[in-house]
């Protein structure tokens, strides 16, 4: 076994591409938009159009990349150049101006969750074949989380023997006062097993090493906000993968005004022959995130994971979207954590009486 | 709401009882019997006899608390002074003995698991009932464990809200060389879930405030040590009590040796306005046991344990068992937490393909 200080020196960072690759930002409804669009930025591609409905948000985001603003996505899919249109409009439109966008020949690069529906995930498949066009997910909560990332290197070089359970937290801050209508619209944001548990699933395949898995058993409620009845403030699923891998995971909207971060996401990943805990976003009182802490038979470990790894999914994305290979993330792989949190959602037991 | 620090400081602790209160010590097999009685002994009891089929381990106790070793055990049952019979014998021999000593007019104090089978549980059952004799549980993972004792006064108390979800986890050190021939026989101890899972389901219970629960979803499986077939090194199981509250609890035999701990148990209490996060014995990489972190509007805290609350179960116990009352834990509680852990391991899932 190579040291661990060793290993983790030699890993090699993603570089940044020398390339022309550009791609338009379509839907700005969720924040996140500003980091997949920086993030591919910093990975080498261009920012070229910006399109949405509040021109205000379209603006301040072409601003600061040198972008143009258009009226009418029709300009986008006019200009030859852009390979890629990225978005985060609101959760039930992402599916269908994916499959629209794949219809006009380019990638899809869209925020997590994919689809609100079981239907949007379907026919989003139907079109990736007739097209032979991608879909990408930014499942970011372990994409753009280094001590994930590094997670997932120490558990494929042996660090903790074979995986066989894992534990999955993301608690969120709901910051009521910031959130938009659709928010509080299941029909909008399709359920918090959706929404934030869609991280979860992604999570689950990834350090299960398989994507054949299923729903062992979901369940969602409403313990704290009865003022928005369609509101999910609680969901959890159980998953089991066709391996013998197991994952519990549970999401919410509680985290409390004195916690020094958005959410204390954890994951905590069982092996053979040790574990790993990853305290995503802050560390309790001792402050900082990107913490992993490993326990084998060599000792107990805590490694600050920034700078460990880079964020190596941007510039494979683009790798895959030019040369249309699949090193980012498999395209089966992305839809069957869609399919896994969309299933939890649509079968999930309901455990504060509402109807 | 309190301040922090002087809520623990206001902790009323157990004060060590004056009574003439003997009990026996009757199977010796499971190392817990040396605590279970150097607890009741703190607590004011006196140990008269004990009773093993292993001579030497029977004089090594009665030794070190001033008793006497006797070679039949109708010599306990023919001496008014013995109120209760403590019990680690063989998982499989705990529900029997303790029905034998209610018959005999005796109370009971067995280590978990009480039961292997829910045949012998419903067998407890019907034996109390009938004699009016106690069945207590030592569920030590809790009873033990100052960190556990403390959260359960903090959650009464409304420090975090209204307990929503509970993770927890129970890795233990499986210590190949020093566990005796029935630890690996599935008749004679049970299934992991009903083994070291009986800790799981009694704190789910507790935690929750609500004994009418059922398993949502179990599974087991032997991942590591296929020489041991009938040996389960994972387990899991799901609940969902009445009112809504939901567990996850993972149970396995992983620790490594790197681990200051025999394992990294912990319980994550997640309220609609904090959460508390035990780490029951070790705080990795940082040392040290009995760590309460709790979080809420007012900020982040660790709380040392130690000391703050001292073991409040085992004069409860002795109480109880004099005024007949039900102080400690109810029977119905101890007898839930059984059939939880039974049912779990009965219907489990198996992951591993073993028949």
């Amino acid at each position: 076994m190579t040291n661990l200080q060793d290993f983790i020196r030699n890993i090699r960072k993603p570089v940044r591409l020398d390339t022309d690759y550009g791609f338009a930002a379509v839907g700005l409804d969720h924040g996140h938009i500003n980091s997949m669009c920086s993030s591919l930025i910093e990975a080498g591609a261009t920012l070229l159009y910006v399109y949405d409905r509040d021109m205000k948000k379209a603006e301040a985001l072409a601003a600061k990349h040198g972008a143009v603003v258009v009226d009418d996505i029709r300009r986008i899919y006019g200009d030859d150049r852009v390979k890629l249109v990225a978005s985060a409009g609101i959760p039930n439109e992402r599916g269908p101006l994916g499959c629209d966008v794949m219809r006009h020949g380019r990638d899809y690069f869209v925020d997590k969750a994919p689809f609100t529906t079981l239907e949007q995930l379907h026919e989003a498949e139907k079109v990736c074949a007739e097209t032979g066009r991608k879909y990408f997910v930014f499942y970011s909560e372990r994409l753009q989380s280094e001590c994930s990332i590094l997670a997932g290197y120490l558990l494929e070089a042996g660090f903790i023997g074979r995986a066989v359970n894992l534990i999955g937290t993301g608690p969120h801050r709901i910051g009521l006062p910031t959130r938009p209508g659709w928010f509080f619209e299941r029909e909008k944001y399709g359920g918090i097993l959706c929404d934030i548990g869609s991280h979860q699933a992604e999570q689950f395949l990834y350090y299960s090493g398989c994507d054949d898995a299923r729903v062992t058993h979901s369940a969602i409620g409403n313990f704290k906000y009865p003022e928005y009845p369609e509101l999910d403030d609680f969901g959890e699923m159980h998953l089991t993968a066709a391996n013998g891998v197991t994952g519990y995971h549970r999401v919410d909207w509680y985290t409390p005004d004195g916690l020094k971060s958005w959410g204390d996401g954890r994951c905590y990943l069982e092996g053979t022959e040790g574990f790993i805990e990853m305290r995503k976003n802050v560390d309790i009182t001792v402050g900082g995130g990107n913490k992993l802490y490993l326990t084998n038979a060599d000792g107990e470990f805590v490694i600050d994971a920034r700078g460990t790894t880079g964020f190596p999914y941007f510039t494979a994305l683009i790798r895959d979207s030019i040369e249309r290979t699949e090193t980012a993330m498999t395209q089966s792989h992305a839809f069957a954590a869609a399919r896994l949190c969309l299933e939890a959602q649509k079968y999930a037991i309901e455990l504060t009486g509402r109807k």
